[in-house]
């Protein structure tokens, strides 16, 4: 059948895995009845639970492999020494046209490295980026990139600002998204050339995306706009800003409930809605983070991540095969091409 | 008396001001009876206000002026046009010795470059950075910079580092404070020399500090070290990502109370524990960023404060007049000037 998704699985990335990584896919399958799943890992570890799920068993196969790569292992060490690593094989089923997408919680360095070198970067996009959506007051939004590229010139965010925008619209369902970059509010702004000649680029009136300007930190969590667009070491620190901000308050939370005894009556009647609240910032609804720009659709799952959270990277992935992410890169590509150098006045 | 400290303030800064400028000043009063204060600005306005405040009116002075800095001047502006305003008039007190520092709830950029340009750089300092405390999951510690320097090198990351330090130990109370540089945990950082180069200097045994090492986005929030050192567009972007983070949070535990009406009973058992909740979250409590470097002692309050978001401002202030801040940071970098140049081998 023509509407099958195939996804290979790094069986054996994560804290958790290989129970988590089937348990995911299981959950997985539930909500895309079309996929099919390429378990690359210890077959006499996966084959038993894989046993208890005859559903799943029906769509799987499992291509064994002693070899791991490591949480601590290096790009460098991966690349070289993990050819046969479960990671990698599921990476090469990809490149092979034998699966449509690769999902791993294991080590981050390693898969973008080989993801990389395996799946090869679309013509166009200088660099491959990390992106990731998350929570906003207005609903969900991406942002990119996350860790990938430290330093970033002009023709960097441009293409990050367009593979956002595909994102948005392949991953969280928007129709037209708004796109920003991410900057601060200073007079000063001296340096960071290339934040303004990127933002001179897509306030273009032949960019094809939706540009809306310039937005600060506070505008992230606001939701002001669908992408946020910065270089990977100001993303990433954001991210796990705002993650670290997170998890503050909910301690701050948990403790006041504690604090006396009429919080704690206070706390058995707000119970369901405090719920509530915890499922809606669940870190699991938005687990992993995606690598765009490759020639393959290749999702990282936290490396914490339980079965529901690894099923929602998983979702993350066959959303983007499902709904034409590489084809409409390649298309926005092509309007993109006339930003790259300056209009004719 | 000669443990007076003599506050300079520019009473016509802020979205309040005069009212809450004369107010802060009168509850900081309470704090710091030995404080006297300088209002400057238009004198009809404040008069009235002080009539009102006996205690503090024996203890203050206006010095009139019609000339405001407005909100949206730039600082260049400022520096040229502003030479007679509130603002200038206050900070000028500080450098003609008049008054011991400045707190202003006025445009930040002028305030910066007025002060920058009256009080001079400190010796030994290339850059002043702008700082401010935020709590943590252990309490409380500074970040700089804010914004000042959108791009700094290795030398201004390791005076950020001693300054950070000093403001730890004069205005948080710290003893030994741990200091950190910001930095993302990716194998690939290749760009960012200038992080790698500081953070070696500040790992050399004559070094004065006590370096703790790179910290990322999360160890912000968690409190891992008390000084965060990073360059202005990084730490701006991470403290404002910080402020919508925690907004975003605060709305949906708003939202999750209203959700049913078991949910609103909750609320009133629990509403005395999640008011201290609120207090301890209080920003007003760590109102304010502190210009570091210069030779005089000058406070930025929110410009969106109230009266005890501005008392804290002077607070400030004023610790680190009582404490010696100047002094520390003289003798600080006597030591620093050693880790200037690589040590021999």
């Amino acid at each position: 059948m023509s509407d099958t998704v195939t996804i290979a699985l790094d069986a054996m990335g994560g804290d958790r895995a290989p129970e988590m990584v089937v348990k995911g896919a299981s959950i997985a399958l539930q909500r895309f009845p079309q996929a099919r799943f390429l378990f690359f890992g210890a077959e006499a570890s996966i084959r038993p639970l894989l046993a208890k799920l005859p559903r799943l068993s029906a769509r799987a196969s499992i291509h064994h492999t002693d070899e791991i790569i490591t949480g601590d292992a290096k790009p460098s060490q991966a690349l070289r020494a993990g050819r046969r690593s479960s990671m990698r094989l599921a990476i090469d089923a990809v490149a092979d046209g034998e699966a449509d997408c690769i999902v791993s919680a294991g080590n981050t360095g390693a898969l973008m490295a080989m993801a990389k070198f395996a799946l090869k970067t679309l013509p166009g996009i200088d660099r491959p980026a990390m992106a990731a959506g998350f929570l906003t007051h207005r609903g969900e939004s991406v942002m990119l990139d996350l860790g990938a590229n430290v330093e970033c010139d002009a023709d960097n965010l441009v293409q990050f600002a367009l593979m956002g925008d595909v994102f948005a619209r392949t991953v969280l369902g928007l129709l037209k998204p708004t796109v920003g970059i991410l900057t601060i509010g200073s007079e000063e702004l001296k340096g960071h050339e290339e934040v303004r000649a990127a933002a001179a680029r897509l306030r273009r009136p032949d960019s094809p995306l939706r540009f809306h300007g310039f937005i600060e930190g506070d505008d992230i969590a606001a939701g002001t706009v669908d992408v946020v667009v910065t270089d990977g070491f100001t993303g990433n620190i954001a991210v796990k800003t705002a993650e670290g901000t997170a998890r503050l308050y909910s301690e701050f939370l948990r403790a006041a409930f504690k604090h006396s005894l009429t919080a704690r009556i206070g706390y058995v009647f707000a119970a369901p809605a405090l719920k509530k609240l915890r499922e809606r910032l669940d870190p699991r609804r938005y687990n992993g983070a995606v690598f765009l720009g490759l020639q393959g659709i290749a999702v990282k799952s936290h490396g914490g991540s339980d079965a529901l959270g690894f099923a929602n990277a998983i979702g993350v992935a066959v959303d983007m095969k499902v709904n034409g992410f590489l084809d409409q890169i390649r298309a926005g590509l092509a309007s993109l091409a006339a930003l790259q150098t300056p209009a004719a006045l």
